[in-house]
């Protein structure tokens, strides 16, 4: 009934968090480093590391470190793989619809 | 930065447990009575209210009583919703890579 890759757990639970689904937006138009991504928040460094954590344990970004630096990346693998999910979804669906549409078309004597 | 929608988070949050991403897969082929839902859990009655409960509150099922039987029909607007913000975050990340193609190919010297 579910394929149950335990990562799409973590992958949803990351992005029920606007913060969250603002650095992988803002990690959409680059990579960028921690102290940049924390800029626009206002929050303390902690919790934003925090934040960053959950991000990077669900795989959707990963971070390295120059000199004093840590930088961070999207990896667009792991969002394409939950909205692969939500496809799945729609397939199930459009099955669903054509299936009553057909029926309404023969309750009401149209030709398929 | 993010539109933030706050049902966005509830959204996500509903589809980060396998019980509550099954249930919504199984409702994709049309309504179904609770009991009917919860039987392939194995879980008490009232944790799976519990995992009901989250699905409604986010907006992806709604319920209702005839008789003795409550019956869950899935909202498809909602999980569209869901689908929609990876959809902008994948123009984010096209833009991105044509332009690193771009930029490649003026590298290399070849015409764009």
């Amino acid at each position: 009934m579910e394929n149950n890759i335990p990562p799409l757990d973590s992958l949803f639970h990351a992005l029920a968090d606007p913060t969250r689904r603002a650095v992988v937006q803002r990690l959409g138009a680059g990579p960028a480093a921690v102290s940049e991504l924390a800029e626009p928040f206002g929050m303390g460094l902690p919790s934003f590391m925090k934040h960053l954590g959950v991000l990077e344990d669900a795989g959707l970004i990963q971070s390295a470190k120059t000199g004093r630096v840590r930088t961070c990346t999207l990896n667009p693998d792991r969002l394409a793989a939950a909205e692969r999910w939500f496809e799945e979804q729609r397939q199930l669906w459009d099955v669903r619809y054509r299936q009553l549409d057909a029926l309404l078309g023969a309750m009401q004597g149209k030709p398929e």
